[in-house]
């Protein structure tokens, strides 16, 4: 089995995205020192500077297999980042997961204050879904709308938030283990899924190519999520850049709570090989993608 | 002058308004006995069953202009008035204005929890943006993107949330009378402003009458603000359905604590003057446009 030898290019490959990602998200933050320029700030601070930029390579990636224009390919990843960036924003405030720790730097509700961090989570959604719309991300208006349409389920009330709002009350009963695998589908898996779907609805492809990367992108997600229980579980905070077995203290749902450390590593594995086999159609241009479930299941941070 | 006598044929348009944008949320908003359902109960109890649904109304009127059909109006009436009620959730929590009253009922994290608050203000903003984009708003995706685009800019942080970190930033500081026009320009009457473009942009309408109504949204938005300022200061618990002087007591920046009652009423007629002037171009078709101004800045709740 080829996951635990990751391909010495996916390193300079993750680097470059992340390089990408962040001058697109320069490119598309606001400046500037009007009256709420404070608010600009913490947006920015959410937003750029770290982070594995792992969305952002999916979305381009996914593109690159339907030979998507690179700019187009960034503004997308960049849209997804600052879902992305909102969702952890509003995720450590101390209503929600109370972490005082993110990406190694204070979190932004600690750098700025609560009502900052709430209003600039909300700023980063609205600004994500405007930057779909706008003609530069794709000529044809009707992809636009797709990648809105999509965008929308993804990260709200039957997605990501659903997903939230599931974690929060987890925290006070008791879940199976499809329950909890429902949970991180929509916490997690759910967006993870859209950026790797982005890629095909920029391209126009085919729909069998696009179910082919959304399988992809659920297993991946999935994988991804169950690593992250497991890092949260045997991981030090300066290798997480936050708090560690902040999980297992607040009780939350997680297939390691559930299964232990070693069936909830296999599952990780199992899925893994399966997000593998979603890319069959796809040759050597998916490459990088193969590696970057190996990169997955096996990172230390 | 008009202003003082509001059209009879007002109040009944503005209730139908009303029931047209329930029926909407109603039919948009998810609903079922999911996981997450906890997040549903929380959406719908912030945007359904009150409001004055103003933003609805001026979606509705600037559509009927272009004889937009009005399953699509009620679409993107809804979606504004999703996104205006997430506003409201936000702005509710104890980290913002911490308000425990709205619209004569708990608001939603007294109802439900904090969390459970800023997640349905964030899967009410992720679902306003989805149903824009969705197909049956309008057969045209260019417009259904225009339509995202400037919402977009409405509600961001050079928007809504802007002017929002504004009031925040306020508490502290003393603005001069333009710094509070332009807070109030950016919290409330942009997105008025934007519901009025919207009925243009579904009309495909010549950008010199959507101009027009952005203009008549522009200063129908300031004089509302001011109107509820002075609400805020002579209203009673009762008639406002959340709970009164808070702003003045926070210190909050309006143009009433700056003029005085008198001056900020005068301010407010001069711009529902300013706000009937540009429905010129529209002729009879705007009378209730015209007549909405007269109410909103004389209407007791």
């Amino acid at each position: 089995m080829a996951l635990s030898v990751v391909d010495s290019t996916l390193a300079p490959a993750l680097a470059e995205a992340a390089e990408r990602a962040e001058e697109a998200l320069d490119r598309l933050l606001p400046q500037g020192d009007e009256a709420q320029s404070r608010l600009y700030e913490a947006m920015r601070y959410a937003s750029l500077g770290g982070g594995k930029r792992l969305r952002a390579f999916l979305v381009m990636q996914a593109a690159s297999l339907f030979h998507v224009s690179p700019r187009a390919a960034d503004r997308v990843a960049a849209s997804v980042e600052m879902l992305h960036a909102y969702s952890l924003v509003h995720d450590d405030l101390p209503a929600m997961d109370d972490d005082d720790l993110r990406r190694g730097r204070p979190s932004c509700h600690k750098a700025f204050d609560e009502a900052t961090a709430i209003l600039a989570g909300d700023a980063l959604q609205a600004r994500a879904f405007e930057i779909l719309a706008e003609p530069d991300t794709h000529p044809d208006p009707a992809v636009r709308c797709e990648l809105i349409c999509t965008l929308g389920q993804a990260a709200g009330a039957r997605g990501m938030a659903g997903g939230q709002m599931i974690d929060l009350i987890a925290e006070a009963t008791a879940l199976t283990e499809a329950e909890v695998t429902r949970l991180q589908l929509l916490k997690t898996a759910r967006l993870i899924t859209w950026c790797c779907e982005a890629g095909a609805i920029l391209g126009k492809a085919p729909s069998s190519l696009r179910h082919a990367l959304a399988g992809y992108g659920r297993d991946l997600g999935l994988a991804f999520q169950i690593a992250d229980d497991i890092l949260d579980e045997t991981g030090t905070s300066e290798e997480l850049g936050k708090t560690p077995k902040k999980d297992a203290a607040a009780g939350k749902a997680t297939l390691v709570a559930l299964l232990g450390l070693e069936r909830a590593r296999s599952q990780a594995r199992m899925l893994a090989d399966q997000a593998v086999g979603h890319l069959d159609p796809f040759g050597p241009p998916a490459e990088k993608l193969r590696d970057l479930v190996a990169f997955v299941v096996t990172r230390r941070m």
